[in-house]
């Protein structure tokens, strides 16, 4: 019976991945400065169609045509802070899905501050890492070491349910096990090998994929991020098979998800319900 | 008839590339925060000397002493548009080729009046895809979709045209065929391969090139500018027959790139007078 | 003797790198926009963690936490250098040990006054190619040709000498032969290959890789920072095996990093006191 969910969980993520690739959703990336390049390829090879425009002077125009908007506070100044807040008014407005990824959301007070503030601006979906969700869900300061995380994934179980409760949010945690909560059901995903964590801006652009899955079934933001998860999770299992370092992996990661095929995705995507 | 001239804009391509090598020509780079690094290692697989110094406070002490540069709107804001600005002056005055990149033209009225107002400081070549050249030649906000065309490059022939001559710079329109010209001749380069539109920043990696070989001849900019085009696409072919996706092509690309040799370009360049 | 003195530099160096794959020092990068991503990436395989936090508003919660601060100015901006001031201050109040890449120190008056308003915040470790460190050691501009060294890195002995007594920070050259200096004593690290100065940043990650191991033990600067030197040139000469050009070196180069092993440390090292 769970071969039979995860099978249906495999058609349903190649269902979504042939849209982003028939579609080709146009995704508004205000990202920091170290993920630029590996977002930006990750949705490339994926199918999407990103656009790194963040000025508040343009997004009045901008994103009313976009299919998603995706914010990462990675490299957080107080500049770049009013421009995603105005992107997200707008994308709230103009009932376009809008993904945050809130980095080392506990490094700072204004940083956490600045996470709290966007998520009460209504995200479709959050993603982080435990400790950063956990930090968000108590709204504490320091709960992070920089921007990797301290806590394993299933510490942050109870903070997540919360967090998407408190936010509205579907709440994802990625770690050595992936999981995805509307506050309610929960949906593990077990895709991924432990050398991406080795790669700067894995989760960045696993955020951003998430964006571009969503954007093709606003309705379905849990499905739709489960699936975003394993798929990616995938490239990078079959990229693991020839790589001899993180840098190698990266390179397979991206080219393997561009080539994923029926069966790959099919056979290898493992989401389970918990 | 037609191989002869094809060869021997194979030996003018070669002996463009191989003054870069010998001269490293200094690129000062104003550029978007995703492409830094590919238009970095460009530059540098060609041979030339690129140097990403935006600040207002430094240009004018420092344009005096580069070879060229390089403008590109990618990641526009308020705040760096007037060190575009600054820097195209410079350029004019000191009579230093400038070569620009008007990623996006048509996706804001912010960005559309920003290219128009970079455009009217005399840049000596102007390298959109189809749907940024059209929306500059029209002044026209909205005629693109995010930073990827939804033109084809030979719809663009007459928006090209028109923008040289109102514009007196040479205009290089990228896509299934590149094209580049002064407002009356045109030239056509057929090199590349479709797999580089998959991997971010190719186009603005290309501009960059043609900065450097422009920096060889200023006084022959369709000539240097065409050849630019041919070389990195040829460096594209090249990389293709090994690659297993964007991210592999990427790297082989600019292995290639750095690799090419006489042979290699000769044979390779595939560029005619249409 | 000197096959005893190479043995024992090959043995401090392992043990300084095992020590950074233990303890993963926290490192806050106050980077340039080219670098960021091959920083990262370079810190990560070596076992450190990255963070790059610029802000200002986070610095006064965030340096506190840190094993070492970075600093490198090559996308410098009147924006961005109260935030490494500011960052650098307080390392040095919190006797964090600081280290700073003067990316082009001489290019402009602006970077150059700077670059020493940064030494006098008492940075542990300097490290820069011959022409940035000779500009600096004269305090004057125009000494170098954007980033790329103009002069020999033997040319910059008596420069680094001087600046390191003036600074009180160890001084690195890198260039040909890589060299450390802390005004008095000199250590030369011979490793590496030619074609790294084709890759882009890659002097930057070699410095922020210079942070990670004086975070180890910042008392032996000169040690930590000869070591790193040495540890990344191995990487690079690994790589270099099965390179094929500037961006497969730079892939393999992170790959040898990670999988760097005890036998390929000690027997690679090449360090001597000059």
């Amino acid at each position: 019976m769970e071969d039979g969910e995860q099978r249906e969980w495999g058609a349903k993520a190649w269902t979504y991945l042939s849209s982003v690739r028939s579609l080709s959703p146009l995704i508004q990336c205000i990202t920091n400065f170290v993920s630029m390049d590996l977002t930006a390829n990750t949705l490339l090879s994926a199918g999407a169609s990103p656009a790194m425009l963040h000025s508040p002077n343009e997004s009045p125009d901008f994103t009313p045509q976009v299919n998603a908007l995706y914010i990462n506070v990675g490299t957080l100044s107080d500049n770049w802070l009013p421009a995603m807040e105005l992107a997200a008014q707008l994308a709230s407005k103009l009932n376009k899905p809008c993904v945050l990824d809130p980095v080392a959301a506990g490094a700072s007070r204004f940083r956490l501050k600045a996470c709290l503030d966007l998520i009460s601006l209504k995200p479709t979906v959050i993603r982080g890492n435990a400790s950063e969700i956990i930090a968000l869900a108590k709204a504490s300061f320091a709960s992070t070491k920089g921007v990797d995380s301290s806590h394993d994934s299933t510490d942050a179980v109870e903070a997540a349910k919360s967090l998407a409760n408190s936010s509205g949010a579907v709440v994802a945690v990625s770690g050595a096990v992936d999981f995805v909560t509307d506050g309610n059901r929960i949906v593990g995903a077990r895709n991924g090998v432990p050398m991406m964590q080795k790669i700067t801006a894995t989760g960045c652009a696993f955020t951003a994929l998430i964006a571009a899955f969503v954007a093709i079934d606003p309705s379905h933001a849990m499905e739709t991020t489960a699936s975003a998860l394993a798929v990616f999770g995938v490239a990078g299992e079959l990229g693991m098979e020839t790589a001899r370092g993180p840098a190698s992996l990266r390179a397979h990661l991206i080219d393997s998800l561009h080539g994923l095929d029926q069966t790959a995705v099919i056979s290898g995507v493992k989401i389970t319900a918990i």
